[in-house]
């Protein structure tokens, strides 16, 4: 970024940051309208942070001085902007009605729109019963084998939207490589009825095709070793079509997704094959439509300030790098969206979390912080203590459904009066003389009232942003998804990181493969005097 | 803390912070034995920290000038240290096989064997049959009915410890108030089967108590409004005889604990219940004793540079305040642990959480951090890369078991592999110039190799701490819990905080109070114009 706008806006926050998130609200009743946007329903106020009417024009046009818009309209049209695998990011394209997209003079929607095509069909034949089990029974259970962005969003969707789910159809996930994962579900699960979807892009992912294989050993096991079976009980999405037929699945059972879609955006692909099965097709069409929606409010709302994507990465911007808070906590407050915090962990961290720019540079600022969380009202009696308390402010988002037709009102009241007092508390706080006189007034005497007051003070001042969603449906969800998705584009682009590539999951998988070899082998390689003796130990105690 | 010490390990960090951990594993060939303890088969290698003898001296030294083992004796020897509230803190006692320890002159430990002998009788009566449901079925469904520290405990102790479990029960939890937690979970149960265990110590918690009104409603109507039914149904885990008894439970159902015991130190108590319904009450016997074994060593080993509990509590005390390290992630490698994050993230956070010191001084350096963390091969393919390329430092927290005897080897050796392999790349990193060499080799061309190899360079020198179970089974796993019990102790007197309060869940729950009364009346009382318009929201979209 240009050292003079960065200039600006360090000074900028040495004023911000001596007016409490209160001032702001007094000196202006207008404040909570003025600072919140919505889009086709969905409500974004984000008045409870730190920053002004003047913040977000020094952040606009910081945004601006990096070329955001350009850079926006280069990915939707599948520019190669994953510059270091040379690839184009082409999530909005799964979700888009467009009939023409041209990479490298190849129009890819046709591709996009092919495999829609052979999943709804796919799914069309689970559901009516014309795909049937090896024994004529009707398929009732899915076990998706996958990990990371081939687990965490079929993981999020599939509990967030289960009202909306297949009548007779379950869905189970394996997604880590312990062994105790896989005997579990087995117990659980019947082989007549059973589809068991591979995800696995190159085929070769250790933990899922190693639970690939111990699937297909015990479905053989089974079934009496019937290995013309497999064809109706294990499909793939995967582009490798050589090791899928070997594997014994047919041909029209692998579904394919391309080089332009990262495992993290790749719930939109045939990845979402197994939440469309659970679903059924139209509801991950809606989900579809729903991501399609926020991408054209991001690609098409030219004035930022009202670009909900723009706002929230730049909120996230603006504390990472000039109030040097180092972790955001993400809380849902409906229990469907439980797996939210997990699913924009990897979609943050993995996206932006880097210390090198685009150009190869190294940064000389923070980049994404640590993104964590769980159900919010679960966490006020977890962690809030420390988000209210503790030595370290740490914003929050805090995202809610306005009505839930699959909960009743006398909870969601009290759902919803939690989530919005938790909000209001950590931005008000609450001063040593209010503490006091409230326990004066409960009849302590005034020596104790003195002492135990200290430990009740709250500092207050603490920033959330509050995301309304009007029911959690196929469609808000996608939504919701694909507003995060942009902000973490936004934030690539403040940062002048690339998002979609992940350089940093290699070094582990390189030196997992010794250390299996070393195990396997019993002969240790070279390594430090603790990785060996934790190896040794391994060795002596696994027989 | 005495200044004089406290400068003594800045000025030491700084000589620390010049060294890599390779060199420090260089330098020293027996480094890992030096720096790795074993109590009872759990061994704890923390030889990949930035760390030296020479700063374990320092640390041991502050320690002790902290009092740090008058204070464990005065935990376990029933004074009262948790000042604020005036209790004592005695969790260990619920593992205790003592016959005696007097607070305020009586014998608590009386009091503990009775509520022991009438959990095991009752779980005796269930498992046997002699307690039927209200038309003479065998019980085979628990639901647990609390949050915070009544639900994370209970829910990781039972995924934990699955394999088990007492033929033919199930559990279900209930803790969120989200109305869509309830209506999911008795869609799956039956009323005939089905016991609910009530989890309130005051039974006046909102969610809980909601939650509890709820089942009893659902359970009325689904035995044609059969109170008397109810007291085979519904116990209670409260000290609340009279609210226990106007719900319609039985008085030798209800199951008592005391003010000694805070919430997130609960499971060992009657909040244990469940667990024991679920794992059998020989299982739960065997958990008490693996925690009461790692509590012996905590208390017994006098030897401060042997004990586990206060070497693990040192060396996050090390990080945090000298490193700035503002957050400790948890990365369980077996998915029977998957939620040990989340419940270690409730113990650490609101227990150390805190601001003020006991003595009700403000603290002036950084205490508890953000602690969190999901299953770690999970993770390898979510956050880790932040955890290897980002711009701040996450010190990491690896458990794992030796053994598993309800996995596989094959799983289990690629699971290990894994573990070892992400330590050892945090550790070792990558340079510029192995990531070049590794680029031409493979084929690329010179110019396109320099580019890219600037964004495979790992920093390195990233810590780890490693625990190895020898498997997990309900000994372990007690001992496991324990040693994070006593680590947040420790961190609590190097911080001088009373680690067993928690004021800062009162504020959101006063608020929340308020909130509500303005949602069920529609009168909207004085808030902020952001409160204000999001009730307002509610209020018009929840009709």
């Amino acid at each position: 970024m240009q050292q003079e706008l960065f200039d600006q806006l360090r000074t900028h926050q040495q004023q911000i940051a001596k007016i409490s998130l209160q001032d702001m609200f007094n000196a202006d009743s207008e404040r909570a309208k003025k600072l919140s946007l919505e889009t086709d329903g969905l409500i974004f106020d984000f008045s409870k942070n730190k920053l002004t009417e003047g913040t977000l024009d020094l952040l606009l046009n910081a945004a601006k001085s990096q070329g955001i818009q350009a850079k926006i309209q280069a990915m939707f049209n599948a520019e190669k902007i994953n510059n270091t695998e040379d690839r184009a990011v082409l999530h909005t394209a799964l979700r888009s009605e467009k009939t023409s997209l041209l990479l490298d003079g190849h129009n890819v929607m046709d591709d996009i729109h092919a495999v829609k095509i052979q999943m709804a069909e796919f799914c069309r034949k689970i559901h009516t019963g014309e795909h049937l089990g090896y024994t004529g029974k009707k398929i009732t259970t899915i076990v998706n084998i996958g990990i990371g962005g081939s687990d965490l969003g079929p993981v999020l969707i599939c509990q967030a939207l289960k009202p909306y789910r297949q009548a007779g159809i379950n869905i189970h996930f394996i997604s880590s490589v312990d062994g105790y994962m896989f005997n579990d579900i087995i117990t659980e699960i019947d082989p007549e009825t059973t589809l068991f979807v591979v995800a696995s892009k190159t085929f070769t992912t250790q933990e899922t095709m190693t639970n690939a294989h111990s699937s297909r050993n015990w479905f053989l096991a089974q079934t009496n070793n019937n290995t013309a079976a497999i064809a109706k009980h294990f499909i793939a999405l995967s582009t490798n079509a050589k090791a899928v037929a070997e594997f014994g699945i047919a041909a029209e059972n692998m579904f394919e997704f391309w080089d332009f879609v990262g495992g993290r955006y790749s719930s939109w692909s045939a990845i979402g094959l197994s939440i469309a099965l659970y679903i059924g097709w139209d509801n991950f069409a809606e989900f579809l439509a729903g991501a399609n929606a926020m991408d054209k409010h991001f690609n098409e709302t030219t004035d930022l300030r009202q670009n909900l994507p723009v706002i929230l990465g730049l909120i996230g911007y603006w504390y990472v790098d000039f109030f040097d808070y180092r972790s955001l906590v993400i809380s849902p407050y409906n229990t469907r969206l439980t797996r939210f915090p997990a699913y924009i962990q990897q979609l943050e961290m993995e996206s932006n979390g880097k210390s090198v720019k685009t150009n190869g540079d190294s940064v000389n600022y923070a980049t994404c912080p640590i993104v964590w969380g769980d159900s919010g009202i679960n966490g006020q009696h977890a962690y809030y203590q420390l988000l209210h308390q503790g030595t370290q402010v740490v914003p929050m988002d805090i995202i809610i459904a306005a009505s839930d037709k699959f909960s009743n009102q006398e909870h969601n009241d009290i759902l919803w009066s939690n989530a919005l007092a938790q909000a209001e508390a950590f931005m008000t706080g609450k001063t040593y003389a209010t503490a006091e006189a409230e326990l004066l007034a409960q009849g302590m005497d005034a020596v104790k009232a003195s002492e135990i007051a200290k430990h009740k003070v709250f500092a207050g001042n603490r920033p959330s942003n509050m995301l309304v969603l009007p029911e959690i449906s196929p469609r808000y969800l996608g939504m919701l998804i694909a507003l995060y998705e942009h902000k973490v584009f936004v934030q690539g682009v403040m940062w002048e990181i690339n998002s979609f590539d992940q350089w940093g999951v290699e070094l582990g998988k390189q030196l997992a493969k010794k250390v299996l070899a070393d195990i396997e082998g019993g002969a240790i390689s070279n390594h430090d005097s603790s990785t060996t003796t934790l190896i040794q130990h391994y060795i002596s105690t696994r027989k």
